[in-house]
């Protein structure tokens, strides 16, 4: 009971409560493991992973995870265009997301033992009568206290009446599925909680355990992990890049990647040499997302470039904005070379590589990626796009 | 075209605006005019008679009075018992309550010229798509401007979500109708607003123009009339009843109910004796809601009983709790007779009169109404239920 205790609360933000937690585990009950997502964000990264391996967990356990689509809202979206919520999508769209989602979500969880459930199913019913009386179970001033609507009234930009309706549609969800507990990311709090209460307001009086889990940091270590700041690393990521990335992060970074990505025990990969937990760390997801044999042949690959070409794996990063460049400008731009016609001189000598692939033409080159830019053997810099 | 304007203006506290007004009047075309009413309140008394007053002119210049009746939010309510909104009532009670009402608005207003519309024509059909569109068109700060809500939350009293969709809901009504103008209280004035707003958002151009109208005093002159002040004039009041009443009004409050209840010219009444104007008034009152008869039955019975049997139109009031007292008891509290034996030897001396009926009897007294109480020729006191 401990062990199974301390592998759920491994690397959570919040759990309310603990107590009532273990009085669940206790009774022996399957439980009804839920996670609202939007039919949105088709390209999950390790971000996003943090939340489905704690529901992995309670599948491991034999507790039912349900995947809950909020395929009715998505169809609503907000028509006035004032709120800052998603724009409304068709069914062929949601369809096509949802597909997209699920097939990287079943690279963690096993896809015959998980639920999946639209909203769609119950509020297309609920009708007019059954929203009102929702509205009805929350005061404006319990809205208002949510850190986002506080902020935004504060700063006097409009919240629309339509998003004090979002979170009691959400939290109407774990009525409908009589979750017993409910899972979301540190931001989310507010709304499970909602949860907790609707579903006593509408009689379920053994209510749903909150689950909350941190936002994992970007490869940059300080931002959070997401794809508009390009410090992702995707579930969809090919062996090579997912390897390339997770070696690129900090010491502290990966000891936190550690804690939140496996169950690996802390104290001892701490006494490991911190390369070395690394290169263990990269194999470890590569082989979760794609097999053992692709993370073998991507360290043996990451190996043969880094270390037998004498590419260092730490090396200096140049922030790239513009989408693409002739390479001549950018390597003064870089501030790898002074002036251009010393960087003409350089490309027509073959001194100029990118990935260690040699240029010897002054072409335009893609910057919408993260490379390495290499003159001669021993000066390098990493080009990242922001 | 002066003239009309001038009918139209006369007593009203805003009109938004004036200029499309003049406008929408000289088009030529039938107006819309639009009241929303609660399916509730079943006794109207002259307080609501100022705007029903206001329709009467707008339909005797043949333009279409709208009865809008809130039957689909009456049917709602506020379920979870959080907001000072009415409680759910069934189909049935709507139905007797509208025709308890109608049948007294007729008594302004023509029946067959009076469209009478249920808002849950169109509520049953808007869907929770509609309704969650239509909360997209207000914002929290709008909402949270109107005077009530503002001040309950300023005093961290509740406010239910429901409650800021109300406003949506009635406003949204003035879209269905398709209404021209629309006409309310003064407390009304931010909802009807709404309903402007709220067409503009739908597509309506030429939108609703709004008029208000104050709150009318009760028979104290301080209160606004209403039945839980118990200072008010039933439209289905008797006509001794109503004449009396009237007759006991102050001076200023005369005036007052001239020019909201009367389309009479004010500078004419002035030059009149204060005791015929108001006997003038309280004739057309009584005509108004009865029949002219029944008015000059009213006047010369109260003459007789005020004026032939000497007693005074103004006197003492003595303010009453209780709902019922023993005479003798009532004799001492109102301080019209020191002690209890007194009272009892004047009652059994045929000294005590009610309404001018002698009382031989130390018997019990229904204190729920106003009546004159007695002693001997020259001694009265009003007993008025609080």
């Amino acid at each position: 009971m401990n062990n199974i205790l301390e592998k759920i609360v491994r690397g959570t933000t919040d759990i309310i409560s603990t107590e009532e937690l273990k009085k669940k585990l206790a009774s022996g009950k399957k439980l009804r493991i839920k996670l609202g997502v939007d039919p949105t964000a088709p390209d999950l990264h390790l971000g996003h992973s943090i939340i489905i391996n704690k529901l992995k967990i309670f599948q491991d356990l034999g507790h039912q995870v349900v995947f809950l689509i909020g395929d009715f809202t998505a169809k609503i979206g907000d028509p006035s265009g004032r709120s800052e919520i998603r724009p409304v999508m068709t069914d062929e769209q949601i369809k096509v997301n949802i597909k997209t989602y699920t097939g990287q979500v079943f690279k963690i969880l096993e896809k015959e033992k998980t639920e999946v459930v639209y909203n769609s199913k119950w509020f297309n019913k609920i009708g007019i009568e059954g929203l009102l009386n929702l509205a009805s179970r929350s005061t404006v001033a319990q809205m208002l206290v949510r850190d986002d609507f506080a902020k935004r009234y504060k700063e006097d930009k409009p919240i629309s009446i339509i998003e004090f309706l979002y979170p009691l549609l959400q939290a109407y969800d774990s009525v409908a599925l009589n979750a017993d507990v409910e899972l979301g990311g540190n931001d989310q709090k507010f709304n499970l909680l909602l949860g907790r209460q609707i579903q006593k307001d509408y009689g379920i009086k053994d209510t749903q355990i909150v689950i909350t889990m941190p936002i994992l940091e970007g490869t940059d270590g300080i931002k959070k992990m997401s794809k508009s700041y390009n410090n992702y690393i995707a579930l969809n990521d090919s062996p090579t890049d997912m390897f390339g990335k997770i070696m690129s992060i900090s010491d502290t970074l990966m000891y936190r990647y550690y804690e939140l990505l496996t169950q690996k025990n802390l104290s001892i990969i701490k006494t490991m040499h911190p390369k070395d937990a690394k290169t263990k760390l990269a194999s470890e997801i590569v082989e979760r997302y794609h097999d053992k044999n692709k993370a073998i042949k991507a360290k043996e690959e990451f190996n043969e470039i880094f270390s037998e070409k004498n590419i260092p794996i730490d090396m200096e990063e140049y922030q790239m904005q513009e989408i693409e460049m002739r390479l001549s400008d950018l390597l003064v731009k870089s501030g790898m070379v002074s002036s251009k016609n010393k960087a003409r001189r350089l490309i027509e000598q073959g001194g100029i590589k990118i990935d260690s692939q040699k240029l010897l033409e002054d072409s335009i080159v893609n910057c919408k990626k993260r490379f390495t830019l290499q003159i001669g053997r021993r000066k390098f810099k990493r080009i990242v796009p922001t």
